[in-house]
């Protein structure tokens, strides 16, 4: 047992881990690609409330393809009997011609043939189950929501070759004919309070830690109303007038019985009121959360660290749910650029591909695109970051091309939306959101910082089309990012600042310096080493800089500093920033956090005392941070066909930890002595720096100039290097 | 009792005409436009079946939006207790703030505000039904499917009044609060057959004329499986191998009891097998319509064009159901070239605008277009004249602004698919359909007729952009429907043959004649005076020229022949064809018919023995006929603002009906020696000749020129002429 799995016992409870993997030759439910993860994003984005009150979203919910055809070619030696399953009404056809009714059970003749059922379903996504010997539904089977097969008045068949557009089936891991994808629900467990207290007119509970799930009365009885008052801290739960969340509900329990609330919520502490002719024996709880595997893992002797990650970890999981969502006491909504973050922790902790790809689909919704995603401009170019990134850490192209022609159209629609200056400023209707920041920044005018995600989408536009062998549009795509590349250093580099300005309004360049730009442009690789340096020292390092209070912005700013190898800074920034949030008792990390702020009034937030967010996943980038820059593994080549292992102390005495990948994970000890790597996935290259001459008795250590040394890493062999530490 | 009512009784009973129409000040259930004729269109056109198999439709089918938000500006002299009701989960806003839950019943105080009620839904349409003193859901409601409105981290909410696209909500008849628009049900009524007789091992009973509903058994005991095989004839309820319909239904009755088969079909007869442990008393049937009111009527002194004009109208009528289909046993879909055609006719009889109005949003979808309308490049185009004649008929502006932007797209659609000599001709996955022909002519290359109809739609953009107040895109489309216009007579008009022919392959133009394009031209008044003799001699009244099968296309031929004037040709040619069908038997008009097949063979289409329609909505022109071309009636601007009556009695004796407006209806009565009109509605102008000097008690004749008279109608009063009728 790891001293992750240990953390959760001593919190109450125990992971159960299913496998999710599911075999090449395994039956699976399929659907058109995309309408799963939309119709499943409305109901969970619709379930938000706030004070009692439905708080949907306010920007456009799509709706899955309600006749979609299924297809398949099959050859077959011998006779086979396959079944069918089907969520919505169907048809069969064999050949081209329709079997009788529904059928659930067929025998399909040796020989070639084509395998065609077709499904009407409103309110659910169409979806098939089809198993036999050798036939089965999986991605390989072909879909399409227009077929265009009519039949002429001789009663010949139109040709669907052409004019039909065809794309492979997606699934999930409904590998069950009795599991279909309409009747999913999450993973549910029972967990009891830790301490109650009287309070007020009622009893406040307190779960020890923050928590999911439905509220369970055991031994409810009587009759009038039950109230309860969800909070992720005490004063929340207590303030029956401002907390986030409750419930009232009439009850009327002749006989004693067990009563679980409804809607799941985010909580630590539930205060209970109930009207005197109600009684109930006691109270617990339904944690409610997503079953997935911890892949990823670190420890090391600081012990802070340790808990750090490991609040990461839970703030992260938390908030893995349907779908990567912004925080579980609100919004509980997908929002693109929270779900870009939880993307890259989620490649150093879960590495469960299927969230990502749902989240990409649920975010993007279909065409046509009549806003931003999110109505943010910023969140729409987060989206296709994203894709970039998945490709380079799944390796995984089929998601590419599933989601290739909604990428085009909604570059279209931002290639539509540039200014006469080829740069993107907020049109009426646009919400240039950024950061919520606590100096004061424009969002008019050409904002330098959308321009740079602008110019990456660009980028991701390039290596898709690439990917889909699109040479025409690759080489637009290219050209169009490097424009804006170039005009990013000539029209928003200030050699005065000798950074990057903020913003340039009617033609006039502004004088603020914020970080935003500034800190991407390190992660993207577009400056030089004298900008970096500029950068480094003006912006990052500088005191006097404007000051990042959301961990959503600390989340780049930190990885910038480790990118240029200030690991030392950013540990003590992770233990000052996100310790301090311990230290006030976090047990999940948070929406925003100024240092400056104190409790309870750090609680407020948007107007309201308790409107700030106190498990959002953005809070939980250490996670991302300590497997990415310390333990130091990332894919150089994509889904880690080729990796880089650069561990980086800072000032730890040694950590050990696991990065996931495609195809098992990477193992890390590294102490100030002794490095010890196993792979189970590609070939990879440990770079290390030594002050003495470093020993491996299994493999050949290359000097690569100076104190620096590489290593190949082998699948499946184990290395240990000998070596004395370099403190950066 | 006018004559159509007693036709009808005749036949087993009686139309009960409920009121319709919507009071201004009465509160209706709304939603967002386009959206319920979408969602029931969904349920309408995947309820076909082929022989107990779901058949649905090879074209894309869309959504309603699952979130929406309506919203209206009030303003209270005094406090106003307003009901709420809702299909979905929903929240109200009153100025901004959440109310809490969601309330049925809010009081809202004296003075300016704003309520915004904001619907979620995804298996049904999101509709409200809000009814106060004052306040009530009516179209004058603002309604969007993305509100933008989000809240900064100070509570601020966004500024929604730039960047929202607000559309005017959408109604139908819905107006009680407890007849919400997700329960919409068509009107049912029972109905006897008329004969019945043992036949081969069941029964077959005859209900005496083509009808469509519910068979509904009586005393129905026992276990086994009853059958019911429906014909539109005696031969095909009786061929339980080839009939297109029927039900095997298992039954398992301890008691004898009624029951009522589920899915409605349509048939005039039916065979009932039943397993010998079944039994019942007797059967019957519920007719299941639209209730629609007769408003158009003719009357004659020739009994088989009056029979001729009453099957015509039932014929409509029963294929007047949720929206207008093609046919009731099959395909009862909605296909837009026949939906133009019942557009057409309906103005002539029942004046339903919101059945025009459900069938074109049911037909338009969604966007983004990725095929054609029913994936048939004509009947795109056949969509947009539609609204041309719409708003000719109606003058109704709303559904134009409603659709505008639809169009608009749809037109782009278009756009981007012309070949480089600026024309449309066949792309992959394109079915350019025309008609059912039983000559040879080819699809292939650039068909006349596609570019006349691709013409006239660019004329309707045109005028609908005028309305819009667009000018910059009236400009535009102008432009290119006369570019358009001159290249259709330079391309296809043959001085050769002296008549357009009937397409272009790669630059080479055919040597076909085809009627289409020729009679179009004459309909849309594309051609001079010797063009348009050229036609009628050279195509429509020439007796080797290629001749039309399909009530479809005789529809347009016999129009063309009425604005020629040859009112005589058409009358003769009315009782030849339609009238030989009811010699055949016809209770109602077929999808196809010529006269050169014989019974039973005639009953055959699509390669089936039975597939042939017998109750097709294109087979009920002579309603419209009659009602535009004998009686004479039609608007001049739009909604009969102002209008013609040229009445023409070919060689008919007497005629008298009634045509509807959107005021009322004008009614004529027309000898060959009096005329009497009284008209409910706008300024009409008169317009006959007379061998005699013709005399009016009550109004001016003049006299304008030869024999040609004119008269001018005012509403309200009845005009009557004595005059001597000049043969045609």
């Amino acid at each position: 047992m790891n001293r992750l799995k240990i953390f959760f016992v001593l919190l109450g409870f125990l992971i159960v881990i299913p496998s999710e993997i599911v075999s090449a030759q395994q039956a699976t439910w399929i659907w058109y690609p995309g309408d799963y993860d939309i119709w499943l994003g409305n109901i969970v984005q619709n379930r938000r409330t706030e004070r009692g009150t439905f708080f949907p979203p306010f920007w456009k919910m799509d709706s899955h393809y309600v006749l979609v055809e299924f297809s398949k070619k099959i050859e077959l030696a011998t006779p086979e009997t396959i079944t069918i399953k089907v969520e919505g009404q169907y048809n069969v056809k064999l050949d081209g011609k329709f079997l009788p009714g529904s059928p659930e059970k067929i025998v399909i003749p040796a020989g070639k043939h084509s395998l065609n059922i077709k499904v009407y379903n409103q309110a659910g996504v169409p979806a098939i189950f089809v198993r036999g010997e050798t036939i089965y539904s999986d991605n390989s089977w072909k879909v399409t929501f227009e077929d265009k097969e009519w039949i002429d008045e001789s009663g010949k068949a139109s040709d669907t070759s052409t004019g039909t557009v065809f794309m492979n089936a997606a699934s999930w891991n409904f590998n069950s004919p009795d599991n279909p994808p309409s009747q999913f629900k999450l993973a549910k467990m029972p967990m009891p309070y830790i301490s109650k207290e009287p309070k007020k007119k009622g009893m406040l509970y307190d779960f020890g830690k923050e928590t999911f799930g439905f509220v369970n009365f055991h031994g409810l009885k009587g009759k009038g109303t039950l109230a309860v008052y969800y909070g992720e801290s005490p004063e929340e739960a207590l303030s029956v007038d401002y907390c986030e969340t409750f419930d009232r509900l009439p009850i009327e329990n002749a006989i004693a019985g067990d009563f679980t609330v409804s809607g799941s919520k985010a909580f630590r502490y539930i205060y209970v009121e109930k009207d005197h002719l109600l009684s109930y024996d006691s109270v617990s709880m339904l944690y409610e959360y997503l079953p997935v595997n911890y892949k990823g893992s670190f420890n090391s002797n600081d012990e802070r660290i340790n808990k750090i990650w490991d609040v990461s970890a839970y703030t992260l999981h938390l908030n893995t749910r349907e779908f990567f969502i912004d925080g579980i006491k609100r919004d509980r909504w997908m929002w693109s650029g929270d779900a870009y973050q939880s993307y890259l922790m989620n490649y150093y902790l879960f590495f469960d591909s299927p969230s990502v790809s749902r989240t990409a689909f649920s975010l993007r919704g279909k065409d046509p695109v009549t806003s931003h995603i999110n109505t943010i401009m910023d969140y729409t170019f987060y989206w296709f970051i994203g894709i970039y990134d998945y490709y380079q850490y799944t390796g995984d192209k089929n998601l590419i091309e599933q989601l290739y022609p909604k990428m085009k159209s909604l570059m279209d629609f931002c290639l539509s939306r540039r200014n006469s200056e080829g740069m993107m400023q907020g049109l009426a209707g646009d919400w240039v959101f950024i950061d919520w920041a606590d100096f004061k920044m424009s969002k008019a005018g050409e904002v330098s910082f959308e321009q740079l995600l602008f110019c990456r989408s660009l980028e991701t536009m390039e290596l898709c089309a690439k990917i889909m062998d699109d040479t025409e549009n690759e080489k637009i795509y290219a050209q169009l990012a490097a424009d804006l590349r170039s005009k990013l250093l000539s029209v928003f580099w200030s050699e005065s600042h000798n950074a990057f300005i903020h913003n340039r309004e009617n033609g006039i360049a502004g004088s603020q310096v914020t970080p935003y730009t500034n800190m991407f442009a390190i992660l993207f690789n577009y400056l030089d080493d004298e900008k970096t340096k500029a950068v480094k020292e003006n912006v990052l390092l500088n005191p006097d800089a404007l000051k990042i209070t959301t961990p959503y912005m600390r989340f780049y700013e930190l990885e910038a500093l480790c990118a240029l190898g200030e690991q030392n800074y950013v540990l003590k920034e992770i233990r000052d920033y996100w310790g301090s949030m311990l230290d006030l008792g976090a047990t999940s990390f948070w929406e925003k956090y100024n240092p400056e702020e104190t409790y309870p009034d750090l609680l407020a937030m948007y107007g309201r005392p308790f409107g700030k967010s106190l498990c959002h996943a953005w809070g939980a980038s250490p996670v991302y941070l300590l497997g990415k820059y310390f333990l130091g593994i990332k894919p150089v080549e994509p889904g880690y066909q080729s990796y880089i292992v650069e561990p980086c102390l800072g000032d730890l005495q040694w950590m050990e930890g696991d990065v996931p990948t495609p195809d098992g994970s990477i193992h890390i000890y590294c102490s100030t002595k002794e490095i010890n790597i196993k792979s189970d996935t590609g070939t990879g290259t440990l770079r290390f720096k030594s002050l003495s001459k470093p020993v491996c008795k299994t493999a050949t250590i290359k000097n690569t100039g100076g104190n620096l040394y590489e290593l190949s890493i082998i699948k499946g062999q184990e290395v240990t290097v000998k070596y004395t530490n370099v403190k950066y």
